[in-house]
C-alpha cells in the first residue's frame, strides 16, 4: 500500500502500537513497583542535556555514539546517553539538603547514534536505580537485590537468571600484587574485560604489549581467571593485605546478598570488568543462565563521579537495566503478558429509543470506577454482540424496551454465559431516568 | 556554592526530583486510570522524527517553532511538537487492521524551539486520547467526557472547570450565511480567534480588510457572538437550512454530554475557533471557571488529517491535554498531592549481631509486598529511631538480643505508638534463622 510509504519511523526508532505498549508499561510497572518496595523514589531529568555534561565524565564508547546536534541557539547538546550525569548535576545542587542515603530511581529513554548495525537501536528505555551517600557493602547488596527482586517479580528465578559479581578493588589488588604498574591498571582492565571472548594466549601477548608486564606476571595474571570461587583466590593471593581486605568484603557482600534472599542468584566471577571508567568499588552484570542473550543489567559503584560532575563528594552505587533485553528474553521464556482488550462492560440499546438510557448506565458505571464501551451510533443488536466481543467485555448489557418498562436491566456476563436481571435504579443511583442532566456527576463524586 | 555552576539544565527544560515527579506521576495515572474506563488504549510512538511529517502538515505555528535539526547522517529531524502526525503515520500501516472505531491515548513529551520568552518552557507532557474511524456526535461526546472525567477524578469538578465548544461546521455556515466567500473562510477563523482579546470594532475592520466583506457584513458576523446560547443563534440565522443542520448537530451533541454526566460542565460558545487548520467539525477547550490561567485542554474533530498523512481517510476526533496549566491549577486549589516519603516499614538491629537477622526479616516482608527500609550500616538504636522517622516509616522493627532470645521481635505503630510482639518464625515463613540462603525467595515466590 502506497500510503504506507508516504512517512516512516526514523531508523532506529521503535513505535509502540498497543500489542507492544502492553509490553513496555508491564516492565515499568514491576521496576517501580520494585523499587518502591526498597524506598526508592522516582526523579526524571531531560531527554536533552548541554554536550559537556558528557564529553568530560562519560566513557569514550558513549562520547563517540553521542546523539548530539547544534541547536538553532547554536548550543551544542546531546539526546542523553545514559541517565548518570543527569542525576549527578540534579543532585549537586540538592544532595546537601538530603538526609543519606539517597535512594532514587528513574525510567529514561536513552539515545545514542552510530553507524547503524543491522536491527540495533538508536534508543532504548533503562530503569536506573542509585544509592547515594553510602559506601558499605549493604549500600551494594540492596542495589543488586533491587535488581534481582524486579526480574524475580518479573518470573525469573534464580533458576533463570544469575548475577555474576566482581569488585573493581580486588581486580586491582590483584594485578598490583601480580606486579602490574598503577599507570597500567585501566589498560589491563579493557584487555581483561575481552578474557571470556578471547584465547588466553591472545590476553596474555597483550598484556605484555600493551600493559608492560613481563611474560611471566602476563600468565600469573591470565592464572586469576582460572581460580573459580573467592576461596581459590584467598588459597593464590591472600598473602598480599590489600587482596585479603578486598576479599573479605566481596565475602561480606555475597553474606549479605543471602540475608537478602538472593544468594542464589549470585556468583562471584573476576571476568566481570564494566567497561565504564568509573566504577570505583564492585561491578555487578546480570545474565540469563543460558547464555543466549546479551546482559540484562549492569551496574557497579562510582564513588568518584558525583564530585566530578561538580558535585560534593559523596558514594555512589546505582545500575541500569534496559528494556530491549529484557523484553526478548521475557518474550523467549514465556513470561511476557498476553495482549489483550478488556473492558468491564459493553452497554448497548435494543432500539435507539433506549440509547440515552444506556449512555447514563455507562456513565454511572464509569464513575464508580468500571471501564465500559458503548456503541457511538444506531446498531443492530448483532452488531453491538460482535463490538462487545472484539472489545473484550466481562459483561454485557443492552438496555430494551421491555425491561425498561419493568425498571430493570439484563446482563450477561461473557464467561459463563449467565443472565443476571438488575433494577436500573441501583445502577443510576440518585438519578433516575429523566432526571436533570448532571446529576450522576454531582452524586457519583470522584471516582478516583 | 560553585559547583551547582558547573553544569545547567537546558533552558525551557524540567528537571524532575522526587517532590516534582510526585504531582507528575499523579497525573499520568489519573490520566491512564480515565482513558482505560472508557476502553481506550495506550500507545506511543518516537520522540524524534522526520521533519517532513510535520512541515506538510501542521499548523504554521508549530511548523515555526519546531526543535528541529540535522542529524550525522545528514537528515532532517525534529523532537515531535505534537502528537497527532505520529498517530496518524502509525495508524497509515495499522488502521485496516484494526477494528473501529479505534479509541487510543498516549502521554509524550513534546517540544518546541522559539526565542526564549520569560518562563516559557520548551518542553511539556501532553494527554493525547484520540478516537478513529467514527464521525457522529456519540464519539466527539465521548472524548470531550474522557478529558472532563479526568478533571473530575482529579478534584476540579462542574464548579471549577468548564468546556467551552463550538463547532466548525456551525461556524462556516454562519459565516457563508453572513456572506463571507469559502476561499475566505479561514482568514476569518483567524480574525474570529480574537474575537474575546480584541475590541469589537477592531475585529469588524479586519474582516473588512483581510476577509474580504462589507462592513455591513463584518458588522452581522461581529454581532453572531454576542448572541449568546444555541436558542440565539438559532433565532438570528435559523432560516439557513446548512445553518439549521449544524445547530441540530451541536444540540444532539449537547443531549449526549447531559446523558454521559458531563452537561453541567460544558457550554455552547462561538468564540473558540482554536488556531490548528486541521480541525473539521466540533472543537472544545478547558478552562478553570475563574479564568486565571491558559487552556487545561483543547480538542477537536478532525476528519482529514490521516488521509493527508498518508493513511486510510478516517474521519478522527481527539485532545490533548498539557501538564504545565493543570498542574499550576491543582496546585493553586489545593488539589496537588502532599509529597511525603513513606515505606511500610524500617527494619533495624539493637546490636550489630541482629542485622543478619533484620536483613533476613526485610526480605521476608519486602518478598510479600512491603516497602522496606533498613540501616546499611552499624548504628546506634537512636541514630535508626531518626532515619525510621525521616523515611516515614510506619511500623519500626528493631530487632534486639532478648528478644530474639525469646524467639519475637517488637513491632511499633507509628501512628500510635502502641507495640506489638510477633513471632520471628511467622515474619520468615519456611526460613528459620539460620537457614541456608536463597529460601525465602523461593517460598515467598513473586511479590506480584
Amino acid at each position: 500500500m502506497s500510503s504506507a510509504q508516504k512517512f516512516k519511523t526514523l531508523r532506529g526508532f521503535r513505535d509502540f502500537p498497543p500489542e507492544d505498549l502492553a509490553l513496555r508499561s508491564h516492565l515499568f510497572e514491576r521496576w517501580r513497583e520494585t523499587a518502591r518496595r526498597y524506598g526508592f523514589q522516582e526523579y526524571d531529568g531531560p531527554p536533552l542535556e548541554g554536550l559537556e555534561l558528557y564529553t568530560e565524565k562519560s566513557g569514550d564508547e558513549i562520547v563517540g555514539q553521542l546523539y548530539a546536534f547544534r541547536d538553532k541557539g547554536d548550543r551544542d547538546v546531546a539526546l542523553r546517553p545514559e541517565m548518570t550525569p543527569s542525576l549527578a548535576r540534579i543532585l549537586a545542587d540538592r544532595s546537601r539538603a538530603l538526609p543519606k542515603p539517597i535512594r532514587w530511581f528513574s525510567v529514561p529513554q536513552l539515545f545514542r547514534y552510530e553507524r547503524q548495525q543491522r536491527g540495533r537501536l538508536r534508543e532504548h528505555y533503562q530503569w536506573n536505580v542509585d544509592l547515594v551517600g553510602e559506601d558499605s557493602v549493604d549500600a551494594d547488596a540492596e542495589v543488586l537485590a533491587v535488581a534481582l527482586d524486579s526480574l524475580r517479580s518479573l518470573g525469573l528465578g534464580a533458576d533463570q537468571v544469575r548475577a555474576r559479581v566482581s569488585d573493581r578493588r580486588l581486580l586491582a589488588a590483584l594485578l598490583r600484587s601480580a606486579g602490574v604498574a598503577d599507570d597500567r591498571l585501566v589498560t589491563a582492565y579493557t584487555i581483561i574485560d575481552k578474557v571470556e571472548r578471547e584465547p588466553r594466549e591472545r590476553v596474555a601477548a597483550r598484556l605484555v604489549e600493551e600493559a608492560g608486564v613481563t611474560p611471566e606476571v602476563a600468565d600469573r595474571i591470565v592464572g586469576i581467571f582460572d581460580a573459580t570461587g573467592l576461596d581459590a583466590v584467598r588459597e593464590s593471593f591472600g598473602d598480599d593485605p590489600e587482596v585479603a581486605e578486598a576479599l573479605d568484603r566481596v565475602r561480606d557482600f555475597l553474606g549479605v546478598m543471602d540475608d537478602l534472599g538472593f544468594g542464589g542468584f549470585v556468583e562471584f566471577d573476576l571476568a566481570i570488568v564494566r567497561g565504564l571508567a568509573y566504577y570505583t568499588g564492585i561491578v555487578f552484570e546480570i545474565f540469563d543462565r543460558v547464555g543466549e542473550f546479551r546482559a540484562i543489567c549492569g551496574g557497579g559503584r562510582y564513588d568518584r563521579l558525583l564530585e566530578l560532575v561538580g558535585g560534593d563528594p559523596l558514594p555512589a552505587v546505582g545500575f541500569g537495566m534496559g528494556d530491549v533485553v529484557l523484553s526478548e528474553l521475557l518474550k523467549d521464556r514465556g513470561l511476557a503478558p498476553t495482549f489483550s482488550r478488556e473492558v468491564d462492560w459493553y452497554v448497548g440499546a435494543v432500539t435507539p429509543a433506549e440509547r440515552p438510557l444506556a449512555r447514563q448506565l455507562a456513565g454511572a458505571l464509569r464513575a464508580s470506577g468500571d471501564s465500559v464501551v458503548t456503541p457511538l451510533r444506531d446498531q443492530s443488536v448483532r452488531r453491538q454482540l460482535k463490538s462487545a466481543a472484539s472489545e473484550g467485555a466481562r459483561r454485557v448489557m443492552l438496555v430494551g424496551p421491555d425491561e425498561v418498562a419493568r425498571g430493570i436491566v439484563q446482563v450477561r456476563d461473557m464467561a459463563d454465559g449467565s443472565e443476571t436481571e438488575v433494577e436500573i435504579r441501583s445502577l443510576l443511583g440518585d438519578r433516575a431516568p429523566g432526571d436533570a442532566p448532571g446529576v450522576v456527576a454531582a452524586a457519583g463524586g470522584s471516582p478516583a
